[in-house]
């Protein structure tokens, strides 16, 4: 097809289409002439994942062509392939502060005690010190303990989470359901508890 | 106690406690004479309630303004005092467009059907439809039904969270619950989610 077609099935306009080529996001097409290209299905796809990665998961260009280029090279085991783009997702704002470091380790050793195998360098290890902190910043005296809830039903979540990104038919799709179970569904989560708040506050505070 | 000293309990710095006096955000304290005036613990747990609200919660000074005045109203209900905390608190970036308003209306009939009452305008119901969008666009042919687990779970998270709103003290300690149940565990949940994804991964992946 195109780059006229590649843009129309993709959604994707044709001058965004022009600058992920040059930046190396997207591999040249094969030339036709000498101002023509034609793409296939394969370009579709790659261009479809590109757009995952910037709009939904929010990466920047650096870190596009960082999860690209280990999808290019077939000796990436799958595991780092996915690290590389779970880890290049962002975790939201953390304040930094003297005290960080000493709760990430405490927090860290909880979630080993918890038997998760995690790198303690992970992001989502920060935010989550960050979320201890904060609650004690409030006053409150708590450890990582008062997370067991909620590392219990991610825990459940996470596991038939892992078992479609296994299923997945190519190298290429297995990272796309990545970046979408952990951005996409994310949001949903996020959005289904407040949904879930407003509902059992309604219902419980209603004779305060 | 004298502003100096209010500004070591809490960490917020004399100046910002300035700006919030002058926003009206914090009530003055006793004038002692013409330059001074003293402060007590009321004045502590507002300020920590403004910074939970502010820092945690992201809201806009606006924002801040209209939930410390509904909670100066004896007369406004907790449901509504909490609504207005919880309403105002930012629901991370969605993208607008003509869909959305037809895939919020599809995600809501859902919500109703699955028993939760809940408003329309609700801005987690904006960001859900605002997830099923980015799954269809991403090419899957899916429906709502497709978040019922995360529901199940949300469910099963606010039920609790709401016990433990209902019972705090004091109307003050009720907000400063709702904001830190949603903001701060909510980002507890999502980083969780994330380090279990990575131990389930390391450890169903491995040998693919």
């Amino acid at each position: 097809m195109r780059i006229s077609e590649l843009s129309r099935e993709s959604g994707v306009p044709i001058a965004t289409i022009k600058f992920y080529l040059r930046e190396g996001l997207l591999p040249p097409g094969t030339r036709t002439a000498r101002n023509q290209a034609v793409y296939d299905a394969s370009h579709l796809r790659r261009l479809r994942l590109v757009r995952v990665l910037v709009e939904v998961g929010g990466l920047s260009l650096v870190a596009v062509r960082r999860v690209v280029e280990a999808l290019a090279d077939d000796s990436t085991p799958l595991p780092e392939l996915l690290g590389a783009a779970h880890y290049a997702l962002d975790a939201g704002p953390v304040t930094r502060g003297p005290q960080l470091e000493a709760t990430t380790r405490e927090v860290a050793s909880w979630i080993t005690a918890r038997g998760w195998k995690v790198s303690e360098a992970a992001p989502a290890m920060t935010a989550l010190a960050g979320a201890l902190l904060a609650l004690r910043q409030l006053g409150w005296s708590v450890g990582p303990e008062v997370f067991e809830r909620y590392a219990t039903h991610a825990d459940d979540l996470a596991g038939d989470e892992i078992v479609y990104v296994a299923n997945a038919p190519t190298r290429e799709a297995a990272l796309e359901s990545t970046v979408v179970g952990t951005v996409v569904f994310e949001r949903a989560l996020v959005a289904l508890r407040r949904l879930a708040q407003e509902h059992h506050s309604r219902a419980r505070l209603h004779d305060y």
